[in-house]
């Protein structure tokens, strides 16, 4: 359980620094910051938490969480100026909150003993969702839909491996470490070396014909 | 029950098939397929379940809902090249997810003996929000407010028709299959020969000057 | 509980109209003037209530409001025509709405007794969701997100000064009238006067380079 909620406050610190950073595109105020962060950072977590019927919900449990995701929204205000490419830190930032909170949700899910469909779905919502709210209210194109990179496939590939490894017998916090480097891994991997899976073309490539 | 799983299931495989096709002309990979299929086939009955309570939601209890999906995207990744208009496509399984989902959602609430106003709302809502939520996510106009096109108006109909049919002792069987033919044959009377209510417009018609 | 019910009432009306004046300039038709009003009039509070698990959600227990939200959209329907600038009365009927919905979430919060943090918060979003979903389905830009106006801001103020109002003894009620009332003032400020919070700047302003 203490785990869980380590996993749980770092996945809200980093989402939210992500949240502040599309704030920062928008250019709102600091209130609009702080708004569009604690959005992004508990986005994802909050769903996990409804759909498994987890009372309270993490955040509401313990407002700390808030009080995180404001202080990284208000650190991004006054700081983000003096970044050089604010584009290219929201895209390495936003990869190992993805990674943190898919292990955060696998972890939930696993703790709950809930079937493998659905621990696998959880994590990839958890760490999914926030960002696809945060790209959706902030009118950016989602990560999620980015064409042409992994973005879901890694969350599915580190849950699944959550899943297989503590199948095998291995304990929570080494399988939820894999869970997480798997997803970074393939993520980095992605953006540096544009490892991708085969997108569907309305022709058909000429394998299949 | 029964006859509502088998709705939910006929509902979730209609409109993963809908998403799929949206997915496709994002031109996504096969995960991304996935993604947005689950969440259309399932974005609306969850809302309902979270709503009225229910617990677990239909398919965190009950993984196969989110394996039929994700087949069903599999299926539409590797077959879509062969169908000549996919949007037509996508169109008309719409219609057909929409009213087997306004089904759905009427009978649940039904079974649970909700008051009218809300019997009529579930089935609303189940019916429209999955394909609301895969048009926002994929930045495609939302078929719900499509100018010009019965679409709310049809599910409206529906679950007004099994409310009626229902309160004159009609069994649900034949009642929930009434809902879904009123709604789907409105949608389709939109469809084909332009069915339509009067839309708001700036400046007022004679007849009402 | 009644007073809370009553600002509930008030601010499903209020918003519900926000909602149709919107459908009005996607020129939708009765049935979609009633969608969207209802999905502005109760998008808040239904986030409150599913994170609070209050059990029913407000307006599942009791229709009246859906059919308040109804009839607010035929009202709007029949009568918009005669309105001289529809954005600038959709502009102030929602400080109106916003300004009610932030006391009614920050009331069911108190009523609760929950810690001030999960308090504030749940006024922001009671207050500030329903138009959120609003503006993201019918695709305009969020009035939460508007640069250079106050809109987040006024329902944290709001919400803060009920917060410390009751802790220094007032009573629930002109608490809860000093929130809309500290809301509203700010969010006209901004309106008439262009009262603003500094938004951030990729290039850092003088006074702090």
């Amino acid at each position: 359980m203490s785990l869980l909620a380590l996993l749980d406050y770092a996945s809200v610190l980093v989402f939210a620094l992500t949240g502040a950073l599309v704030a920062s595109r928008a250019q709102l105020d600091l209130v609009g910051f702080a708004f569009v962060a604690c959005l992004t950072a508990v986005g994802g977590g909050t769903m996990r938490d409804l759909l498994l019927d987890r009372d309270p919900v993490f955040w509401v449990g313990q407002p700390a969480y808030i009080l995180i995701a404001s202080g990284a929204a208000a650190l991004v205000f006054f700081t983000a100026h003096l970044v050089e490419s604010r584009y290219r830190l929201l895209i390495w930032l936003d990869s190992f909150a993805l990674s943190i909170a898919v292990a955060a949700g696998t972890g939930v899910a696993l703790a709950q003993a809930q079937p493998p469909v659905i621990v696998v779905l959880m994590g990839m919502m958890t760490g999914c969702l926030g960002g696809l709210m945060r790209d959706v209210v902030c009118n950016e194109v989602p990560l999620v839909l980015k064409q042409g990179e992994l973005y879901v496939s890694c969350a599915l590939a580190g849950a699944v491996a959550a899943m297989i490894a503590t199948g095998l017998g291995l304990a929570t916090l080494p399988a939820l470490g894999l869970c997480a480097l798997v997803c970074w891994g393939l993520r980095a991997g992605s953006l540096i070396f544009g490892w991708r899976l085969p997108v569907y073309k309305s022709r058909p490539p000429r394998t299949r014909g």
